[in-house]
């Protein structure tokens, strides 16, 4: 059985495991205060050009995400988000277990544009009663979104100009930063990236990491007892040097990027290869998460052998996603493609 | 100044008045425990034919909501509500302040159907990775509705019919039930509500009292300890019998029922005339909030003898709500329409 | 039976339920946006010589010391109180169920000293690892204590200034703050109280109204945004004249502080019957509530025809409690000195 | 520098980063649904001959602290633990940020005894006002505790039994459960942990592994839709496997206990040390954590070549806490006595 269900089927980049056991019996203080903990930190600092940053380790999204949330909200206030937005959607209300309200905005293809959020804050504030409402106060975008599109930089710095105009922190969640960032067509960079939003993640789960999302404070308003929100909320790692040492591995030589680009190439490929093969895409997604339609007999028999997300089932048709990632093996690809083949000509 | 903005401009009933002030060198135990309260929960349990239910008083609606809502939900369980659900649009999140997410579905004219319970329900267990979404595990519903329509017998039977196959709590919210039940073509009554819904509120706030909700808890398995809850929650009022005294007033001997008539008579009488005058109405209300759309100049003339709350402003007409209660006035109502009258001619 | 269980076991003093009557049919807007609550801000405001005071009018207590909490504190943030004091023993929680911890400092007679406090913070600096521990950052006080102790100035003023010193706002629970400020030895006033605390309230459910308390946010920081905590806590009345009309009875003439002399003059009344009937005190209680402790058959007896809370049942004697108020008449304080009298020459 | 800080300075014993680089390439399906989670879960329920549990795998102990006591709590429910707790002290308000009051017991060398649970309970319902204090509805206990003392069968059945008596869930924090079972003296095992709590967890993170907690459902009512929580609480890790994986590898032929042995044997060999060297014992520890009294002149010259913690600083002299785990060398045990011999003698 191959499987494209997601993007972290595997474990970790092999230069990641080799650096775990390198550094095994190494003692270190807990709780990310380590050397290697330090250095990362300088690291994404610098490839973000953002020294004032500050720079924390998570182990997951979610964790991440209502952390970043709850550390940033008072109690009346809500995050705007895209309907289709993670938080919106896939986290068993995690952001209203810390008393939060999602404030779904329709998403353009999965993105919150400036004009949604402009909208939407302009009403809040021209409804008399007000305080009966919740009140925006964050926007979340992910890079790339949950359904594989990506912002230019003209799209962010609208967001980030909106926002800025309303008093509104922007978190962008980079849980795909790495694919989103090497999408072919797409202009942005961390540094545009720091300098265009309050606070954002670079993933590492689904880019080559174990697990672990780096999250970039970089509005000093959101920097102050970030620590004690990690502790609370149950992010703390004691071996916090676990992801230290992961993001040091990703960071030094630009391995981040390769493997992120990896994936893209693995897409391309996929795409062409299905494009091809007359299959119908069922969404926009330039990144490195493809969405097709697929018969609901032919989808059964092609699962014999390839394993995949079934994300929409319909009655005789079912859309179906297919990721790829740093793990991904061309032999594979060409694998998938050439079983869709036989079974398309059986 | 007449003011048609709500159904909570004035103090109370005067009976009401009266028998606070003739009780009030009484003294009595606190928190609810008194005698007066102890009357009142009897009356409600006899109007409603269900002696096994528990009555609780809670001085308003969010309160109660996000009491009843809290007491019954485990944290990753959530509860449908229509989109213009009060829960979902007007009290700044406070059952996300609990904890739960609400759960939207699109309205029926305000309602949420069983049929649409039935998807959402469906829906989640279908998903493969459903622990990654809130759970269903509440419908909400208000009688009447947040744009004044009303449930029949056959619609509440059938959304209790889907809440029972599902394992869902069926709750309705009656701050303006009185209202509802005296709606002209409405079928309901309390008995039928307390055998096809698990928890439902009789509102006084809006009906007569000064203030106060009375909680009726049919289901037994909400009943355990709700009393902690509502302390905890801040409606525990240690004058309780000042709820109790009210309720007891407005159940004795059908005041309650006399006055949302009283109510309903106000607004015919207000359809009737905007009709003949040829106000064309925004919603398909039939009970005592009505929603007219006037052109915003008409509408600045109007306001400056009568007022009302503009519910939807538009570019150049709006919707505006008009409400009668239980004081409202039938010169007052006569008032409004000559004055309309008056404007229209000018 | 003659009752001296609480401070709320009759409805409001006369004025306030005439003021009710005449004013009940007025319309007014909702949600404490009249003119009576207006005027009643103002009033308080100048009592408390603090023109920039924002003052907002709760209906219970319980929910003023969490909403002022929750509105107070981020998520990592704590609540110093003495161990007795009312949110850590009395509200079921209401202020964890906010998500924030109550941290105990040993009360001396249920007072909290500037000493206690400031070794408490001076630990939580020093512990390097201080984000594992919730960050103190309020103290909460109550006036008078729930022991029925008492502030002088000079206590007060070393609080405030200790919590100036470490970053803390200084909360002060004025449920009984007119009896406080009646006792006999207190020095205390309004303008002191609002020049040395962040935040405060003047209780009126104890104190001649039907129930309300007016919160007096005086640091600023404190102000911005509290309606909507207000309405997402379930503090919002509708009809939130009642408050209004209420408070405003109570401060335009003085009524509040008369009718809490009267308090005191009852406590004094039945103190020294007491002492004279060698009744042994059970706390330094210098307010309306007085402890004593009483065999526990004598007790018994007693509660034939005067009921009273039994705050601590022993073996073979108890602590009880008597309570005047606004409402206590003097003969009721001397029936209930004369049945002692005659069960103790039985 | 040679460390004694805690038990999680190291990453993994070696043959979990083997197992980890072994299996890296696999392809397995998330969020712990794979087939080493799955075997794991089997040989976790076997080690505690309880077929029925339900195991799940979190990364942290704080996270597996709240989410065990969120999803068996409701609002108004509070847990017993001993005042030195971990809950109780160390974990920033996460329980409180769950909604739910830590209520604090003396402890008894960090123990939780039967009689104070009896006791508490019993106070709580003889209260009249139960429903104004948080209901104990949950028993929190850790083995080793906090300062290193543990649980005889004597004394854990004891309080399973109290427990049941009132209704009460017991769970037992196992961050360090491997050292606890592997010190002299203790007669606890994993099937008599396992018939005698409604939940407990067995440690990783301390005791071997990267990171990882296993958390034990061992009462059926605690286990429906426990991954709901486990999502909502950030605890469901992406690439579940990698706990599953290092559960296996502990428990598929005795590693865990293996090398908690080794653990205490480092223990047994630093007491003696000490007790030769005439250093003073600070508690009553018997397990991997051994607190002493250090004169702050002598610590501060110790510290410069061996690291460790200070507990509770003094004026003149301190308590500092020297760990041994898995992974400690004997010849660093060696080295520290050596160097205490040293400075002793200088």
């Amino acid at each position: 059985m191959i499987r494209f269900n997601s993007d972290y089927l595997e474990g970790a980049h092999p230069r990641i495991l080799e650096r775990l056991s390198a550094t095994n019996m190494e003692q270190t203080v807990g709780y990310g205060c380590d050397e290697h903990s330090e250095r990362a930190r300088e690291l994404i600092k610098k490839a973000c050009s953002c020294p004032e940053a500050a720079v924390h380790f998570l182990v997951g999204g979610t964790q991440a995400n209502f952390t970043v949330i709850s550390a940033a909200l008072r109690p009346h206030q809500g995050v705007i988000a895209a309907d289709t937005g993670h938080i919106a959607c896939h986290e068993t209300g995690a952001i209203e277990a810390c008393g939060h309200k999602v404030l779904n905005v329709p998403g353009d293809d999965g993105r919150v544009t400036a004009e949604a959020v402009d909208a939407y804050v302009r009403e809040h504030w021209a409804n008399e009663s007000h305080e009966h409402v919740v009140q925006p106060k964050m926007v979340y975008i992910s890079m790339t979104t949950e359904i594989g599109t990506i912002y230019t930089k003209k799209e962010l710095a609208a967001l980030y100009e909106v926002c800025q105009l309303h008093g509104l922190y922007l978190f962008l969640d980079g849980a795909r930063l790495g694919y989103g960032l090497a999408t072919p067509g797409s202009d942005l960079d961390l540094p545009f990236i720091a300098a265009h939003t309050d606070v954002f993640y670079i993933g590492g789960t689904k880019v080559g990491a174990l697990f672990g999302e780096a999250v970039v404070l970089v509005n000093p308003e959101l920097q102050p007892d970030f620590r004690y929100l990690i502790k609370q909320k149950g992010g703390m790692l004691a071996k916090g040097r676990l992801l230290g040492i992961q993001f040091e591995t990703l960071f030094e030589d630009g391995l981040y990027f390769e493997i992120s680009r990896h994936a893209l190439e693995m897409a391309g490929r996929l795409c062409q290869g299905l494009a091809s093969l007359g299959i119908p895409f069922a969404s926009s997604s330039v990144s490195n998460q493809q969405f097709v339609r697929l018969d609901n007999g032919f989808c059964q028999e092609l699962r014999k052998t390839m394993d995949f997300d079934v994300i929409q089932p319909g009655e005789t048709e079912s859309v179906v996603r297919f990721c790829t990632s740093w793990a991904t093996l061309p032999e594979n690809i060409d694998a998938l493609l050439a079983e869709i083949h036989r079974l398309k000509n059986k």
